[in-house]
């Protein structure tokens, strides 16, 4: 027997619609490309984003067609979120900060229609457009004043201009809530990019999680700033949620160093921010260096890779800003987990509260989650057994797109996301990964965690940034070493960096050596890259050998 | 083309096990019918709910069937919201405070096959059980040991005796998220009840919404408790947004004085409460009564019907608990408003925040709202303009249990559910209840709000409780006067609270008359009957007439 509510499907233009009806003169401000700040509200957000959307049938798009962009977080970026996903076709964001090549391999395979641009990215679209024939319009995300007046791209046409020319009345359609509706590639450290096709229902059921007070804890009261990219997994949903509860929202464009992001918190009043700890790094040492204040900041979501919890300290002790430790992923959209305290903690003490912080929390309603040892038996959750952190729910990654299924089938016929990371989790629910599978260092039979020794090393004031690295050794397999860039103008010595260690691990985790370099290489998403490191290591051998 | 990502239907069964694996020592206490304290975990609730799935099964009830509860808010009720949905049978809340005759009649229209109750409610299942042949099995909600050896009803058994002889071992079964869960009657003051028939999906979302920080703000950090009946409305979904966050649950039993309702907030630590205002009435007076306070509550929602801004003020100034007044009906699962304040108003005055949070409150994403004039089409959002308030979304009502769809179509084939109430919307979204449409009192072409007229009585130290009826008068058509029940040992004149509206409200909207009573009767859900009160006055005549 079937319940009798009305049957409404999830969609992606609900949740402009619902921000445009009840949240109208809500502000969406922007730092533009140009270096101006744009303001205006959702009701002009919802307005143009019907336009592109007229643009978009004019155009001959068909639904399930993708039209991708390469741009900074700003409100053209995000009218597309709601104009292409909401008329029923793909959106397709593309990291700009991956190689040429991999842009036009990503282009081609997902058969992009429409390429949206901002200006900062002319150079990757003039080295690559001859490359990808499927795109038959490419569009720059600028006034019509802006265009450049010979870009060598055929047709190249203003977003403002192009839009301008449709009708703002459209009427969203109706359609099936598993309609696909964006599309994002893994930045893959290995192999070919995989592309993850997200639903309209995957993206809206996400978007109510994430606005939980567990989660990201939205509400109308709060002004967000999504430092994480939006060509970085939907920037962790923010987009959808701040339209669900009409959110103000500032865009902070490609200004993303300290200076510039914290003008922009307290010009505007921002309550919450999300980004990974470099970009949080940068603004701390902004606000240490001029001995600033944050006059409205609350809270902060980091996520993408680990927290050091020195970072976590410094935001809440110095800041009075609460940090919310989270982990997701691109296969699930990307939300798995955020670290919140339960009522039974409330009682304890900071220093175990803090203890409970530094790990990537629990799952909140709609992901579930589990270790998994060598069997692919479940491990327990006693917060020491440790294993591959698989994951299940329903905006998590069935099947990558025109790709495979990663999924692994447990024994009672349930797939489950192998997600690359070892984790424990605790007895209360709370994981904590203790390193990617690949970078885990296998020592004498039992496993290092390189991000725990990374951590110890952030922990030192002459830090800057730590990588740790299994290096081959006859005996133990593999040992760990530490490589460090220094903060500007600091000294730190091999031997005290080693010193260090002692007491703060164990003394068989303590790594044989450490070695200095000016910049520790970091990948299209900001995070550390191994690979890269690993290639500068090549001829480097353990002390003693 | 569809996304990629997983395919879980929404269960409610999906929400006892997300709190069981994930928040499995989340405390549930409960006041018992005998007046002790019962004290458990989600673990063990969620443990006791597979028992019942099994007790159902050996029972050999079908999907779809009803099975049926007369119940306190309690831990073996919640059990059996998740043991009897869980396992796709239909969860038949019942309220006792309805008339025997009624409670027989909704059995028989639901086809109820088990029928669970509080041992309070025995003398009602004794007048009823011999009217309602559908039910094979009854059952008291009690120890075995509690069990009257003579009940007169044939066959009962103790819930627990029940539920002991089943194993916990239950897989919880994957069906269609439309599945109906839950079947709730309107309490219906014309014509027979009507039932609202929930689904999995309905019940889901709705958790999802409610848990909101624009909602009821639910977190693992709550101790949560729901004073509104479990048996009106899902007690507003509490139960299950409880175990969609972790929050602890607090359920106060029958004992609803304001005495043992404060000496379990402070007990047990609760954070959020939510009940109807004269409840909160009782609550409030004890508390001043005794000089006490409040050491854990921050947030009390208030709904069921209009919340008097003197209850808001006193809440909020005295006892530093913030009020969400809140709207919501049987017939949208039910929440369709809650008030809370915008970033915008973040800088506003007290006063002007008061004035705002004096209204039933903002749609949240999930319900859309509109007014409609006599016509059908959509009235301006401009605060003034008042008109039927009509609703929309995937948790309001579509077709009534073996019924007709009270649904309205639109210009552009939408179904609404035209609420019954009065209402304006303001340019931010505020809707403010200003009547019944069957209270609104129609003076000389004009309309006068019952609602309006009733708070300002309430303002009136000496008012306990106040009813605004509207009068037949040659001349104007209606003319309101005031019924009014005086607080306990309170003097009031009839003058002096005509007085007391000079210069509160517009002089024609005064009422020509007080009339005192020892007490206004109040409905099955704490509502002023005014239909009873209609027929008290009988033969009453307006002054001059």
């Amino acid at each position: 027997m079937l319940g009798q509510m009305q049957s409404q499907p999830l969609l992606i233009s609900s949740l402009i619609a619902y921000a445009e009806r009840w949240h109208g003169d809500g502000e969406i401000v922007s730092r533009r490309v140009e270096g101006d700040i744009h303001r205006y509200t959702y009701r002009d957000l919802a307005r143009r984003a019907r336009q592109l959307a007229n643009a978009l049938d004019a155009q001959g798009l068909q639904p399930g067609d993708r039209v991708a962009s390469l741009a900074w977080n700003g409100y053209r970026h995000m009218e597309m979120y709601y104009g292409v996903a909401g008329s029923a076709r793909v959106m397709h964001t593309i990291n700009p900060r991956l190689h040429p090549d991999q842009i036009a391999w990503i282009v081609n395979h997902a058969e992009d229609q429409v390429l949206c641009f901002d200006m900062t990215f002319l150079p990757i679209v003039q080295a690559v457009h001859a490359k990808c024939p499927t795109v038959q319009k490419w569009v720059a995300l600028c006034d019509a004043d802006k265009l450049p007046a010979d870009s060598g791209i055929p047709g190249l046409t203003s977003y403002d201009a192009w839009i301008a020319g449709a009708s703002s009345d459209y009427r969203w359609p109706s359609f099936d809530e598993n309609t696909a509706s964006s599309l994002c590639y893994t930045s893959g450290t290995t192999g070919n990019p995989k592309g993850v096709l997200y639903s309209h229902r995957s993206t809206v059921l996400h978007a109510y999680a994430a606005a939980l007070p567990d989660v990201m804890s939205l509400s109308a009261r709060d002004a967000v700033l999504p430092v994480v990219p939006m060509f970085h997994v939907n920037a962790w949903g923010v987009p959808y949620s701040a339209a669900l509860t009409g959110a103000k929202v500032v865009f902070p464009g490609p200004a993303l160093d300290g200076k510039s992001v914290y003008e922009l918190v307290e010009a505007e009043g921002v309550t919450f921010a999300a980004g990974v700890p470099t970009v949080w790094q940068m603004l701390l040492n902004h606000v240490k260096t001029n001995g600033l204040k944050f006059s409205t900041l609350r809270r902060t979501v980091i996520g993408g890779s680990a927290c050091p919890p020195a970072m976590i300290t410094a935001f809440q002790d110095e800041y009075d800003v609460s940090v919310l430790h989270a982990w997701g992923m691109t296969e699930m959209s990307p939300l798995g987990t955020v670290c919140t305290l339960k009522n039974k903690h409330l009682q304890l003490g900071r220093d175990e509260q803090m203890h409970i912080l530094q790990k990537q929390g629990r799952a909140f309603f709609g992901v579930d989650l589990k270790i998994a040892g060598p069997d692919g038996r479940e491990l327990p959750r006693d917060g020491k057994a440790f294993g591959d952190l698989m994951a299940r729910g329903p905006w998590v990654v069935d099947r990558y797109f025109k790709g495979d299924s990663p999924l692994v089938t447990d024994e009672n016929g349930l797939g489950w996301f192998p997600t690359g990371d070892v984790a424990t989790i605790d007895a209360d629910g709370y994981m904590h990964i203790t390193d990617r599978s690949k970078d885990v260092i296998k020592s004498g039979g039992e496993w290092i965690s390189s991000i725990d020794i990374e951590n110890i090393a952030m922990a030192h004031p002459a830090v800057a940034m730590a990588a740790c690295i299994g290096m081959p050794h006859p005996k133990w397999d593999e040992r760990p070493i530490v490589v460090v860039a220094r903060q500007p103008g600091a000294e730190l010595t091999r031997e005290e960096l080693l010193a260090f260690y002692e007491g703060r691990t164990a003394k068989w985790q303590i790594p044989d050596d450490v070695v200095f370099v000016d910049a520790i290489p970091l990948g299209a998403t900001g995070k550390m890259l191994k690979t890269r490191l690993r290639e500068v290591l090549v001829g480097y051998k353990l002390p003693g050998l």
